[in-house]
């Protein structure tokens, strides 16, 4: 599994450079035409990076996942062991014994990626599989990069967390906190927060877009160029900050 | 500001390989013997990556951090302001106009360090700096992939903080935490809980040690390696993550 970074063809790290020119078989897990930008930054890794060949790559249909559902973990377990399904049959059709495959992993393979869930799903039913994990640059680092603000205020903690959590409450006891895969403008439920937003949508991309400012005053501009920005290119991946300034109730308060 | 991964010279990116080409001064802030090994790897990565020179190091003397008193971010302030005279008299002497200055920082720049927050304060003087962030491999992102574990359970939360704050109490409403400067081995406060470690020391070095387990099986383990290797080399550096599996209270129980 290898960490391409989040839309920057030059957030790759050497090390991934070094492990991708090892590689006999990339797989690539295809998701159809919409996001046909995220399969290309890795056909532009390849060809920067690994110039030489000496590789296949094999495409894999990704199964659709079951958006209907509330039963949020099941939906994502279940798709999981289908992706399973299809990932442990084209390494068997295609790697033979002893060869290396690699799965290149958009932002950092650990962070909110199903990959790993899914070779180690595999290494379960008895297929022995030798994982190694190269870290890459998260779509969390290149957003406060951008913005050039630090990940978290001196000596406190930040949170890491999904627009469906966060459309339920602001984390307890953070000031701090990421919001990563919300397709629902969850920030405009905290408006009332005396809080800023760092927002940023294809971060590193040529279609990069970054707002910030205090949230009350640019949530509002945010939801329009996102909705915009969506409509033009028919997907979006957008992460923000949110950063509270003032004191959290004090400890054991609540 | 180049983030320069955390440990092993081949976590820096393309990106920065690019930027540190560019550069005509690196500025060190040099913290003494202790932690020479700090300094060596960026020596290492500026040999490496920057092999043709054309670049000056300067090196100045990094303040002292009072660690007597409670007072944490008063403490840290105060750090702050003397380390960002010491840098401004750097780049003034060194630096000519239209000139680029760099620093490498550790893992990723805006996690847990005061670099930016140090040029920003310097900037806030009136002082022109044109300020470029480059990401790096976080020793979190480090952490993770050499123990093959997603830093995330699917769906959920994940907090970073630090020891003295694990110290006081687990983070209310997240199973995930990771936990970073850690003086305190804070994780023997929590052995009661129903977690897994995943404990790391000197991450992507060749002094790298791993250990992960059910925290109540490993905590001593952990505490004796460390004791031991923290009296060998002089110095640390460990990070961890805690994973409960056990269900958190029901929102609102608290
Ligand atoms: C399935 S997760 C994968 C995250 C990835 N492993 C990482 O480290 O960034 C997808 C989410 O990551 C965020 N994301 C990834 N790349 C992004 C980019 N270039 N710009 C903004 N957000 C991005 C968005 O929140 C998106 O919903
Ligand atoms: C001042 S913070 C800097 C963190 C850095 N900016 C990063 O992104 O990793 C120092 C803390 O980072 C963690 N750390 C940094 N490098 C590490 C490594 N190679 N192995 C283990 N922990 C590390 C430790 O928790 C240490 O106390």
């Amino acid at each position: 599994m290898i960490g391409i970074g989040a839309g920057d063809p030059e957030h790759i790290t050497m090390q991934a450079v070094t492990a991708l020119r090892q590689v006999d078989v990339f797989f690539v897990l295809d998701k159809g035409e919409v996001k046909q930008d995220l399969v290309d930054l890795r056909q532009e890794i390849l060809r920067r990076y690994a110039p030489d060949g000496g590789y296949r790559v094999v495409y894999g249909r990704d199964p659709d996942r079951d958006r209907t559902t509330e039963a949020y973990v099941e939906a994502v377990d279940d798709w999981r062991r289908r992706r399973a399904d299809v990932c442990q049959q084209m390494i068997t059709a295609e790697l033979a014994d002893g060869q290396t495959g690699a799965f290149l992993v958009w932002g950092d393979p650990t962070l909110y990626d199903s990959t790993l869930a899914i070779l180690d799903d595999i290494a379960s039913r008895g297929f022995e599989l030798d994982i190694e994990v190269i870290p890459g640059i998260s779509s969390v680092s290149a957003l406060v990069a951008r913005h050039r603000v630090p990940l978290n205020q001196v000596g406190k903690p930040v949170q890491i967390t999904t627009g469906r959590r966060l459309s339920v409450h602001w984390p307890s006891d953070v000031d701090d906190v990421v919001v990563m895969l919300d397709a629902r403008t969850a920030f405009t439920g905290h408006v009332g927060e005396d809080a800023d937003i760092y927002w940023g949508a294809y971060i590193g991309t040529p279609d990069e877009i970054l707002i910030s400012g205090k949230l009350s005053e640019v949530a509002g501009e945010i939801v329009a160029k996102r909705t915009e920005a969506r409509q033009r290119k028919g997907w979006i991946m957008d992460t923000y900050l949110l950063r509270r300034s003032a004191p959290p109730a004090p400890d054991g308060a609540h």
